[in-house]
């Protein structure tokens, strides 16, 4: 296909260098689209005449039937979280959401992020409870029943696995895909109970200044959680994406603390123990704990800090020729709001500003996009966040000073692998591959 | 089980007639909750100690193996849409989503409703094409790669169908419930590229003042909208909640149209022709015209105007004993933000406001929640929306007057069918069972 193609790309304005192209032409007024068709995208394009309209066969006889349920087409049936104890032995299991397939910032169930540390406990809500109990004036259990009774609230936010984008503590840059390095973390909107609200009920003793979560699962998971994220905005979330929450995020319900440390976020949610102390439970003491360049643990390290990556163009999206593309990822925050990404395409030489997505929402992911007019040379993508409490994701060089790295392989309990935040580089070659770099 | 209850119903403020309480209850400052501890909450609570914890099998042995793709827990198997045509005959197949067993405003995508009038095609991504031609100055054919360098947007939004709430047009109550009454409306993110930015590749000819966009299934189903709408917020979904869009919404693309009409967001989008005058094809003469009072058909009616429903308490869902609950639905307008709702829990004497769950997003659905203490008596519930257009919601008598009503069954081909929009009235008896009235 060979289309005509206009040559307006002195309409582009170009803002940083290797051609990453004002943010305006993102926003509907053609520049860019004048612009593409003049540097590549019009090799995609041509007139309607060359290429006559044909009846596939879905144009000629009914399809199936409406089914119940409804699931992905069958031409998408790749698009899969990548799981890495197919077999469930005994340890951990972990499923990556699929990012450099996706768009928006809602996450579809079905491609939430999962780690269980027993596989997925198949539970009977009709027999679950919630009890809260310990340093509270008045102990009390809750049925699924009760707590539908109460005021519920609903919030898009995201969560993300302390151990998100482990590989990136190695002290080369590991080769894999977006899923793989950053795919522990997702977004959805969940609705439930405001934990205070149930703390309203119980009371609180004035010694309580910690909370201890426990999940029904095998495993028991639990977690010390500060009283003051309960009095604050944490949740039994109880629905994700309007249905009841799912097996992998901790159906019939799980603690849901904005902005906190994945794990934190108990699933499978059966007690909560309000305390003087903290518990230095297995999964705060022996794991789940940063590893410092000193060798000393950093203990409970709740936040997940401001963050962003590119997942297109990432690994394994290859750029077929030269031309303008969009430059497209998330960024969010445990702190807030994402105020600014900047763009690089030029390794951190030159940032140009992307575009945010509306609506841009506290502790949840928000959408950027940029244009890029790939020349066919040498490229290399960033982009870096800024949040409204005024914290900037930060360049590796200063994450690993402060943090580390290894030449061992990531690991939760001798190395360091726990909330890296800095920046994500692609590299883009002549021939339009894209891989993971240290710039 | 009976715990103790403290009598602090003195706390809770009325707002309005029948046991609507202050909205301030709903946003966690603790009074609903001891006036639901103190008004039958409290009957399914009780002291942590009278039911000591009891492991499931679920916490004694590991669960099974982390899929790829989550599904919902087997305990939500009955969490389905409704489907009127499961043998697939040749004719209009409808799904509905099931309001009442959803929180918060993303329908997920496994229960987005969905109509097709030739079942659902499994369209080949790789063979589909979508043209536009017609008055424009250069027609182009686009493939869905070449769709994917263009700039894109993301936004949430409802789809509604024309038809939907049609049993609403008899004159007498339909006795059924809200997934029967009103699940042909659903909300989702899209993502794609808005049509504006492919109309500025084609260009227009200015004697261009309508679109008609055709289906790629078989009915070919085509609609004529607008270039205004083409040009304003008109998008070409290809994602749904992040991922592809599904099957039953127009994979692989569709085009959106927010606020307008369900059957003009064509689906399956292969060909946009721009034209000087509408199409008047079948879908838009013989069906989807509003028949009025006087006979007349109303063509070209676009717009989804304002309106909401009570999703819970709603028909199956059964109040089993006097107290507090919450009372919520969605609001939504194709004209903008939803600015306020309303409720009366008795029929329409006197009302209270209801507290809209942020974000309040233009043109998708808005949660709105409020505390109801049910005194046994008889109730009956209603919501009634505004939006920022200054557009009022309007009773069912101000609407049949103007809409009309029938003793047929409503059917889109001879009787008034479409674009219903009145207040819906849910009855609750002294059993706390809930049916649908007129009031």
């Amino acid at each position: 296909m060979a289309g005509k193609r206009a040559d307006r790309s002195t309409e582009l304005e170009v803002v940083a260098g290797n051609g990453l192209l004002h943010r305006r032409a993102l926003l509907g007024n053609g520049i860019l689209v004048a612009g593409a068709a003049a540097t590549g995208l019009g090799a995609s394009l041509t007139s309607a005449a060359a290429e006559p309209l044909k009846d596939g066969p879905w144009s000629l006889r009914p399809g199936p039937p409406i089914p119940r349920s409804q699931t992905p087409s069958k031409f998408e049936k790749d698009v899969l979280r990548t799981v890495d104890n197919p077999n469930n032995d005994p340890v951990n299991s972990r499923a990556r959401t699929p990012h450099h397939l996706l768009k928006g910032i809602i996450t579809p169930n079905g491609l939430h992020f999962t780690i269980c540390h027993g596989g997925v406990p198949e539970i009977d809500p009709a027999q679950h409870r919630l009890v809260i109990h310990g340093l509270v004036k008045r102990p009390l259990v809750f049925t699924l029943d009760a707590l539908a009774r109460y005021p519920m609230v609903s919030r898009i936010g995201f969560v993300e696995c302390g151990g998100n984008s482990a590989p990136l503590f190695s002290n080369e840059a590991i080769q894999d895909n977006v899923q793989a390095l950053h795919g522990l973390a997702s977004c959805a909107e969940w609705s439930g109970v405001l934990l205070s609200t149930l703390l309203e009920e119980t009371g609180i003793d004035p010694k309580a200044k910690w909370m201890i979560a426990e999940g029904a699962d095998a495993p028991h998971l639990s977690r010390s959680v500060p009283v003051a994220k309960g009095l604050d905005d944490a949740m039994i979330a109880m629905y994700q994406n309007g249905e009841r929450i799912q097996p992998g995020q901790g159906y019939p319900m799980r603690l849901w603390l904005p902005g906190y440390e994945g794990n934190m976020n108990v699933k499978y949610l059966r007690r909560i123990k309000l305390t003087e102390e903290p518990a230095m439970s297995y999964y705060e003491s022996r794991t789940y704990s940063q590893i410092l360049p000193n060798g000393k643990a950093y203990r409970f390290y709740f936040l997940q800090e401001v963050k962003s990556f590119i997942s297109s163009p990432s690994p394994g999206l290859t750029l077929r020729e030269p031309g303008v593309y969009e430059i497209t990822g998330v960024a969010y925050s445990g702190t807030g709001r994402i105020t600014k990404v900047m763009i690089s395409a030029d390794g951190g030489q030159s940032w140009g500003q992307a575009a945010l997505q509306d609506p841009v929402l506290p502790k949840a992911f928000t959408r950027f996009r940029m244009a890029w007019r790939w020349n066919g040379g040498p490229a290399v993508l960033q982009s870096r966040a800024w949040d409204e409490g005024g914290n900037m994701q930060p360049t590796r060089a200063q994450f690993v000073a402060a943090r580390g790295q290894t030449t061992k392989p990531p690991s939760v309990l001798a190395f360091p692998s726990q909330h890296f935040n800095a920046i994500t580089s692609w590299a883009v070659d002549k021939s339009g591959s894209v891989k993971h770099v240290y710039a």
